[in-house]
């Protein structure tokens, strides 16, 4: 981030949070120059994107003023989807969104990728080279199939964060949380199989769904507290479920975390009607406040949970090191690891260990944290300026994901399509839904650098979402 | 290989060719030294290896003399496996094999891993450095879901050789052959399906029939020829059969490699019958013979072939690169690919690409062939000079595998478990058959350098199979 960036970002949290008034006059330019150390024309800078944003206006001869509030937008409500099983659509779409990853001309608001520019994974970079260096017959050779000790070690002690407690002998290594999930649900569910998921829940996911012949029970969901405890238990009473998918942390696409009790109360629900839960904590280390959240598996005591994580969104999508705590299930898991993809590449996994081992993990962690929570602002601030009114937007409690909620009039699925050939990639709320709910809505991924740039792709998406609802 | 090696197998190989008579004095180890241009030590360390191999005979003051010549042992009949679909198990045994992977100490002649130690790989090594550093953004991204396009371009030019003809936009990168062949299998078969496999076949590909319910059904096969084709014929009459797994080249564990006109019956009678042919050709670049013999796939008019590979054995596991030529399956096969593993690891996709690119890989895979062609020639003479009369050995066309079938009186599983406790892991041969049999067959790995370690453990299991005769 440049320093203007900085400076705009951290003077649009302070109005953000109030401590300037409506019409209040802000310090002049030489003032926060000598306040902040930087030079006159980065305040310049920092108060023409301010002035961009709408948050603050100028005026002649007199200097900056804080600008009309416009009104937060209301987080979307509760989700209310329809309560039966149903197979999962829309892989095309999903196909098209991750086909742009390659075409880098396309800016992927749509993904989920997250951002490997930060300096503090240069010594990620380090710790490959020395592994294809130094460990050249481990380099070259088959895996364990459970994964490189030293990883799991790290692992281990990683996920005492989240009062999640397991040894290396736990703990199972895969190509990824999506494999991870994969395997999970491979071991437990069979072909025909009912799944209990969020209500919107993350495309991929559902997908494997999809491709396992599994059926789907969206649950209703809150945008603030997660699953609805009451409708997962009606849901439960009337189908032969076999187990839930949660995202209870930093929730892919609503950003919340559920709270410790309505954690507890989901666990003991899945106690009762014996089912399994799927724990995704794929974003939970990317919380906002510290410490991290706990994780629902910290509670398990009869080993229902499978907690699937990885460091794709915490370090890096390319080294594909994800992990399972299969608690119950580990044989079943093992064997289905084994039959699904063997083992994994050795190289990324030592690299990645080395990474967690020598601090550089939680140095790197810790930035990207306060790097999305920021960007995550700014664009809420974008949306608020350039998206029409009557909207919802979600307040995420971590992790880099918007859900945006549009008048019902607006198809997203359509918008999107559009956007397409302005090389704009948006996710459209109806891939987060088995049975296509939310054409109204979307995702918008924060990981991307709110520079200007990113700016007028979030005016124009403003702008056709406008003309879409005309 | 030291020289004394290259040597000592040089000459094996011209006793066995029968170019010396039994009794035929060898030339003065003087002589030998000058027409290869070689040290007296040498020649004088090579007579030693041969002498140990009970190739030759020293007579005292005279020199050197061929020896009596032990009669080649024969090769194992056609295999007679129960005609019906079964369950597969034998998964502990699997795990105890794979297990031993990660302790240095074992000697394992009963895993499939290559000889990853020739200098012929070190640019490789260059390649993967140079990957990791002047790529970074690629390496830290996620990949396509079908794989880095450099590398399936490589790839299809690679498949000519066995007149394969596809391009790129027809091949699917997997994480390893058994990634590709556990998508291939997820894509085309349910639970409950029956699916044909040569007998005795690929423990591994059996796990993945046991691990998504797959019944096998065990096919009599041929170790010079490969799969029956009438026994075939006579089981898709019988049975609802969705399609047959064959490792037509090198094949692993008997080492055939099927003629052309039977692979052609074989794809004939699968279209008769429409049914999938699941092909495995991850030994098919390792056949003694050049040019390489081609695939079934190259024959297949209507996309049924679904042909699977890797680089594991050419190159290395560790890479972690395999693929898939999937033909009328392609749509399905993606989507199955992305619902078990998503993406695979960018940084080994390319730098095995650049090894392929700048010509290292024909080199390396010349070399190797060669080496494996004379280790298994030297592991058979030192399975006929320490293993008990009336056993039959295969006489493997590629690849690097030996399979030994012993009098029926022994049992392999038992030694096997005798064998642990000396540090000396061996494949026994119940592991190769969905319904167990070959309880008195083995599988050894001769990718293990025939150094002198390895020959006393070779003598040891020699020893160990005597005794369980007694």
């Amino acid at each position: 981030m440049t320093r203007y960036q900085h400076l705009a970002n951290l003077l649009a949290e302070r109005i953000e949070q109030g401590l300037y008034r409506q019409g209040e006059k802000l310090p002049s330019v030489r003032a926060l120059s000598q306040e902040h150390g930087v030079s006159i024309s980065t305040v310049q800078q920092a108060y023409q994107t301010l002035e961009n944003l709408q948050l603050i206006t100028p005026q002649p001869r007199s200097g900056y003023f804080i600008a009309p509030r416009k009104a937060q937008p209301p987080v979307p409500a509760m989700s209310r989807p329809a309560q039966r099983p149903v197979d999962i659509t829309h892989w095309d779409q999903v196909l098209t969104l991750l086909d742009a990853r390659s075409d880098k001309s396309i800016t992927a608001f749509g993904g989920g990728a997250p951002d490997v520019s930060q300096p503090s994974l240069k010594p990620l970079w380090r710790e490959m080279s020395r592994v294809v260096q130094h460990n050249t017959a481990e380099v070259l050779s088959y895996d364990e199939i459970s994964g490189r000790r030293e990883l799991r070690e790290q692992i281990a002690r990683l996920m005492l964060d989240s009062e999640t407690l397991a040894t290396a002998d736990d703990i199972i290594i895969t190509n990824g949380c999506h494999a991870a999930l994969s395997i999970a649900l491979l071991a437990v569910c069979e072909p025909g199989d009912i799944v209990a998921v969020e209500s919107p829940s993350y495309y991929g996911t559902m997908q494997l769904l999809r491709g396992f012949g599994i059926k789907a029970i969206e649950i209703p969901t809150d945008p603030q507290t997660g699953i609805s405890i009451e409708a997962l238990e009606m849901a439960l009473e009337q189908w032969p479920i076999k187990g839930v998918i949660l995202v209870p942390n930093c929730n892919n696409p609503l950003g919340f975390i559920m709270p410790d009790a309505r954690k507890r109360q989901v666990l003991s629900l899945a106690q009762r009607y014996d089912i399994a839960i799927f724990e995704d904590d794929i974003y939970g280390e990317l919380a906002n406040d510290y410490p991290r959240p706990r994780t629902i598996k910290s509670w398990d005591i009869d080993g229902r949970v499978l907690l699937c994580s990885s460091f794709t969104k915490t370090v890096a999508p390319g080294l594909r090191v994800g992990w399972m705590v299969p608690g119950r299930y580990y044989d079943r898991v093992l064997h289905m690891k084994y039959a699904a993809s063997a083992t994994n590449v050795p190289a990324t996994q030592m690299a990645v260990a080395a990474f967690v081992r020598e601090g550089h993990y939680h140095r790197h962690v810790r930035r990207m944290r306060q790097i999305y929570q920021s960007n995550m602002e700014t664009y809420t601030c974008w949306i608020r300026q350039y998206f029409p009114c009557g909207i919802c937007v979600t307040r995420p409690q971590g992790g880099y994901m918007l859900w945006v909620e549009l008048p019902e009039i607006v198809d997203m699925v359509c918008v999107a399509k559009q956007l397409c050939e302005l090389k704009i990639q948006v996710a459209p709320g109806s891939l987060f839904s088995a049975a296509g709910k939310y054409r109204n809505c979307l995702r918008i991924n924060c990981a991307l650098p709110p520079n200007e740039k990113h700016r007028e792709v979030m005016e124009k998406l403003g702008e056709a979402i406008r003309v879409a609802m005309e």
